[in-house]
């Protein structure tokens, strides 16, 4: 039924590639199906100003996409002097949903930019961005643990996304881009390696939709970022 | 225990004063507490570009905060020439949460434009925005109605919004300002009149939550959303 | 003859209520007949960088209009990108007005915004921002004594503004929107409680004039701040 | 008394150099003492968006300064990304100021844009904007009349401008930098060749002024004008 | 002597992966040793404003660094609201080089924009985007004379491009990062298949050079970039 | 064969006159024939921010288009909002040439700002603008040597500029705009009065172009500049 031929509950194929950066101090490719997204974690050794004196740091994100990562070309949005409601919304999403697992004493006074660049965009993004951001300040954390520059790890658990979806009447997981353009109601799932959940977003893009829906929606959320967790496990080794 | 005193499930004290703009075609000002949000629906005679030749219309919402609306005075955003990440979330979801009502078809090629204008901030504004909105949005409907220019009814449901969140330990229905800057989760559901959903958006502010937590707080949606609507009903006679 | 029925030298109808903004430091709501602007008066106990250490303090004013007070919807500044020239214009003029009364050594090293927002339009709105402002400036000052930080009275005389202009060949006062937009000649015209010029700006919209006709306006324009700053010291009881 | 040793109505050297630029329809660089404005007219073929269909043309002016005509360097508009308020409100006040003069029907179906370049700045930069832009318009008009493009003479009479203030006490005519920046009431006089008013604004830079102070100065302004306008016509032979 | 150990004259490891882009009508990943560029070429059907019905087509090219593509994280043009001059620069040399191999009315009336994004620089991004645009540019070309849209090759020629500079007192080709940075002249060679030269800029970082230097450049640069297209020939088989 | 009848290898006419900005350090007009830049030099007492504490000074330049320099007006940039790619192109290639002949430790802690502001153009703006360019550094530089605020010369040598191309299948001199619009390959030779080379710019506009013609173009370059550096050194005194 899904135009990928997958099963209602299928994941796509997930692959994460770390050290792809030469210059980050932690990056990866994220592939989820033919959405590929490049994450890399800067660290700067102070933090944003709203923080000097506090003895806590902070992690944001930023977020883009290539102009031909998509179907048709995209406006260049250096090109165009801003970034879209779409684009901000997106990289806020990130940035709360990183911080939601980083303790921010531990971290002390600096700051982690975890840049999500789509490379190939195929739907999802957002969640990609998210799932490999991780990954990305993952390894930046370790960095940090492993030169002595934090006392315990600031990082407290995984955190990955997925979205889920009604589509022709059923509800799938892990819409591709057919499926996202054609789907009734559709949700993004930012959940912890202990399932507890982060950030839960659905929305109506055709008929409402009832709470019996959004259950299942969220039982597919959490088996699928079960499985996306388990990915970032293999890649970080 | 609430800084107010309200019950844990008590919505504040809700006013929509109707016809308050001498000029738009809808418009009223919501009170929700302290929380003041002026509401204005605009219509134009021609679609946006995008909708030429499809015989169909678009209903869009733009979202402002008066720099001393808010505890201490906010930067003007027309001042530093662009518009926050924030402010540009809260018109996408104000604008999506509209439109999940809207029959586009009836309402023929048409734009209307729903201003949501923060008076004074306390709490829940993109909620009250929506909720008054719609009642800005329902006026606007009838003038198309009464003078025969749309047939059929394009606005086929209410809708409306409240925030319910977990505060020092307890789920809590619409919370003011006190209680958001304190609250471990903070969730904004837009439901409809028939009580099916539009979006749900939850996010931990603190600690990640459960879905059990993600329940109960849908529940307290559900009922101050049901309690709006009535406010609408008699609102618009 | 006027479209209003009003006689050549008859105001609108004045209200001004103060006390409107929960948070303001000072605040009214300022009617002239159809014409409502909102003023806040925001302090903040630092002076712009150019007078810092210099003992003397700031006023300063910003204005603005909803997008729908006007007939027609006019774009939101903070969406287009940047304020309009006559933004600019308006929002300097009130700023030099109101500090023409204010001695800002008496202030000390502090700066007052003045924020005036148009919620209806009707013609006028830069003269009903600068008595609002003054109300809203006023209350400001007054906590500022209250509280013992400021010895003296910064603010040293009342100041309002009001349109003149010639309509059908009459001189008129207090142009409403109707005939704003037909008028010959327009000119606003800002006055102390002595009745000494702060500012005079007088423009040939259609034929240039005589300087008798300015004489008539001028008159025109003693009488009615006249009547304004009547209303401005009822407010402030 | 006056910093350069002139006389109370006395104006500064005056000179018009028209035909300063190979390319545009008309020219002049006027020099008002040491305050020297580059002025070129434009001739496009089209009227403004909002006047296509409308049988009329429309006349705007635009100003700016060079970053090192001013005593110590300005910031170059075009890197700051905008134009400030100052600039906008005189390229305002030069635009109404020349239609003023202008009938827009004769003119037909284009558009002149007048530039103001100031050289090199001395105070009364507008003023002397004014009068040279008059110029540039007046050749750039001969030239369509002189090409059968025009049926009628488009440009209506002269206009000119000149400051007036109160300095030490004293009113004078034309000032100069150092007596605009320590000037009591400092007024800009739009005068058209037969002495009646274009616009006129007058500010109290510091204490109120009195109306008799107003008619002193707009005496002065009327002498200046008049003295202007002879240089205007000395200028086009 | 070469901090990589290179030969004076020897090129980076060069590697051209096309077929990168699932949307892009042609893509490379282009790498010269650590300097990685994405490549995309997409057509529009229609040519830019200035060339309808002219019968000639166009194109064009954007240049973007992903923020941590460099060894300290850059700021994210689309976030500071403009592309530097740098980048401006940049691709307007890259546009330039394009355009001097293209038959633009072999072409006909469409766009092609070709996009260079930094994936990871160490060095001569701007001559990878030139050598690797050009191989997207091919295939998209291939692209349209397969579907029968072109009658003829609206490709002449191939182009590459190669820096090269004194490195220690020694003439080097193709510096890398650690080169480029302590180069006492620098200059960049862009030469076509046939051997001719379509854009030469190089630049005295430290002392002014000498004619006999850039001759000698210039040898290094004909030798480089005839490398470069063996590659280019090699990758697109 | 030219269109103004010069020989390939004659210059147009040549004058720089000093001393004409009233407010600036340094200034002159240069005139290349038609083309007529204004360059001032302004000196600030501190170092751009990248340089405090260094020990080093910087020498940046600005360069502009009044809108009505060239034959049809152009947009003025500061109306647009940005500078275009051109001009940021052509103020970073003044600046690097310009601090090719600094020595930037002899100038110590200070900037100084070049501006060059084309007043009419006619084909050859930046060569002009880096020949005058340096005629304002020069007595801006003679000025701190008379105050005793430098020791020894910042200034090394003269540095000039000069475009060069191939018109009509002929290598010519001095292009104006008419050549200019219409040369197969046009270069930009920045000199030294030693006669080393600062920056070499050529650009194929129609066919490429041989080393061959490059090396004829560069002996018009030598030969120009140093025509251009004898009427520097006439102008200086």
């Amino acid at each position: 039924m899904r135009p990928s031929g997958r099963a209602l509950d299928q994941l796509r194929t997930v692959s994460i590639e770390t050290g792809v950066s030469l210059h980050a101090e932690g990056s990866c490719l994220i592939r989820i199906g033919n959405t590929h997204v490049l994450c890399t974690a800067s660290i700067e050794d102070k933090p944003p100003p709203f923080l000097r004196n506090s003895g806590m740091g902070w992690v944001t994100a930023e977020y883009g996409m290539l102009p031909r990562s998509t179907h048709t070309r995209s406006r260049r949005e250096a090109a165009s002097g801003k970034q879209s409601g779409r684009t901000q919304e997106i990289q806020r999403l990130i940035g709360r949903s990183l911080r939601a697992v980083v303790d921010r004493q531990a971290l002390g006074e600096r700051q982690i930019t975890v840049d999500c660049d789509v490379i190939q965009a195929d739907g999802g993004t957002r969640c990609a961005a998210i799932t490999g951001g991780w990954v990305a300040l993952r390894i930046a954390m370790n960095r940090l643990m492993a030169k002595g520059l934090v006392t315990g790890d600031p990082l407290l658990d995984h955190v990955a996304a997925v979205s889920c979806g009604i589509y022709a009447g059923q509800p799938v997981l892990d819409l591709d881009y057919d499926e996202d353009s054609a789907a009734g109601t559709d949700g993004n799932f930012v959940i912890t390696g202990k399932g507890k959940l982060v950030e839960i977003q659905a929305s109506a893009e055709g008929a409402p939709f009832s709470t019996e829906d959004l259950a299942t929606l969220m039982g597919l959320g959490l088996q699928g970022t079960a499985a996306l967790i388990a990915a970032q496990k293999e890649a970080i080794g």
